[in-house]
């Protein structure tokens, strides 16, 4: 037997009033879309039989997601951000807006204020050395024409040799694997940092709680972040996932995808080394970034997602 | 023009791989219920053309609701607590499951473990004499037969006189204004303690700040909840609103029902206030309790939605 009584007059009158209808003050598109939740959050509890327990269950588990700030990684770990460039791709490919480097999720930890440097920057702070290989990062960054694009902003972020961002992991200082680079007159970054790990769920945290009980991990591959933005170009939030992780197919976020391979290439030859001024093994990634003209003078920022910034 | 590309093969092919259907491993009726969830919340997102902004705005709400714990609070502000209830109230009726004291909502505050008193308890800790009005609250706990039961357990709790509740509100002393208190061999129950005020949320709150977009004021009237609960009977969860109260029907967490108006009768004479002990004006409110058969063991309990529990 199934019960139901969200369709009821009474009912539907009931969430009209909660949504803020009867009164004339208030968000009207706030209170649409909470209308919205409400009855389809009715519908759910009533098509599978929600119990008490777990309605109050899921009532806590909010309250811990958000008491550890991970509601941004769950919608990344239950693919809603993928979902959503899967979507904006479409809604592209409807007005013919297509063309240069794919779009991937921004996930929840960039850090606004990174600082700025001309051309080339050195972007760890040598805490890792001894554990951590050098990593040569750089390419070109062109316009639709496949023109460089001389003074764009390449502000890109990574993880450390453990998966761990700095400022979320506090054992890091201040902007460490992030920095904004402006690109040089032949539109070229260039940047020393290390090989980044992939970044893992924390283990007690609770997203991986609902991880588990969906059977899944909760692992990235190595991957890079970039923000890719210049004058008169729409902006591009990226990502490359870097080659021969066990996880690049199989991203618990579903950010991987073809065009936002970073071959990565280990170098083992010391003269090479010392020709680049570094010892030991290290690696170099070449990656292009393709912009595309910017549909309206909006289309030129990222979205205005609210997003930690770094005490100065 | 609305793109829509959740009813396309490939992404009902995703939802059902992020949702974990594709392993062995974790919780079927989590993987059932998740992908329920995100099937549908694609589908708001394109029918109401959920912005970019919009949903990381969301997300974001999400983190600051669970910081300040305030889920419990927005689900009953929603009036989601009070659907769950009068889904509750149909399936009963569906199963002729009717008759005694109606339910509503337990809200977010309630606290385990506290001190359990034999027929009578002072409620109140003394620290606000002078300010309060002493309240003497009674009344008599049956079964569906009408006959009194003795050794049923009454566990209340209500606000003080700002309408806060102690443990939330960290200046009150450990269980001020909550007890367990167990009926006479009449099934009666009395207490002494101090007229609550009506809650209000927190105005810099998560909940206000929704309520506020939504044109809705977040107050509710004064209030005594109740858990009574006695062998062999249906627990009961529910609360009696105090009459006289301006919000008594403009209740924001809609728990005020036909059954449960408390009269509350002020008195001023003080021959009166001397015979019971007081000095001053006081009030009285009678209040008694029908309990149903349990239909089933498990239906004495209350459900098991995490509570707090104070550090004895």
């Amino acid at each position: 037997m199934t019960v139901k009584i969200s369709h009821s007059p009474e009912v539907q009158q009931f969430f009209k009033e909660a949504s803020g209808f009867q009164n004339d003050q208030g968000n009207t598109r706030m209170k649409t879309v909470t209308h919205r939740i409400l009855s389809d959050a009715a519908r759910i509890i009533e098509d599978l039989k929600i119990t008490q327990d777990e309605f109050w269950k899921a009532v806590d588990y909010i309250n811990r997601l958000g008491g550890r700030n991970e509601a941004g990684l769950l919608v990344a770990g239950l693919g809603l951000e993928h979902f959503l460039d899967l979507l904006e791709d479409a809604k592209d490919a409807e007005v013919g807006l297509t063309g240069g480097t794919p779009r991937t999720i921004e996930g929840p930890l960039y850090v606004a204020g990174a600082p700025i440097v001309e051309g080339e920057a050195r972007m760890d702070d040598g805490s890792e050395d001894g554990v951590s290989t050098v990593m040569f990062l750089h390419g070109q960054v062109t316009g639709p024409d496949g023109k460089p694009l001389a003074g764009a902003t390449v502000d890109l972020w990574h993880a450390n040799t453990q998966g761990n961002y700095s400022y979320f992991d506090k054992s890091q200082t201040d902007y460490n694997l992030r920095r904004r680079i402006i690109t040089d007159a032949e539109g070229r970054y260039r940047a020393r940092s290390i090989v980044p790990s992939g970044y893992g769920c924390s283990p007690d945290g609770p997203t991986q709680e609902m991880l588990n009980q969906l059977g899944r991990h909760g692992q990235r591959p190595a991957h890079i972040h970039f923000f890719i933005s210049a004058p008169g170009h729409r902006h591009l939030t990226t990502q490359i996932n870097l080659s021969g992780d066990k996880y690049l197919w199989d991203d618990f976020a579903y950010a991987t995808r073809d065009g936002l391979i970073g071959d990565i290439h280990f170098n083992d030859d010391p003269e090479a080394a010392h020709a680049r001024g570094v010892e030991g093994r290290f690696a170099e990634v070449e990656f292009d970034f393709q912009l595309q003209q910017a549909p309206a003078p909006t289309a030129e920022q990222r979205s205005r997602r609210p997003r930690a910034l770094q005490e100065a």
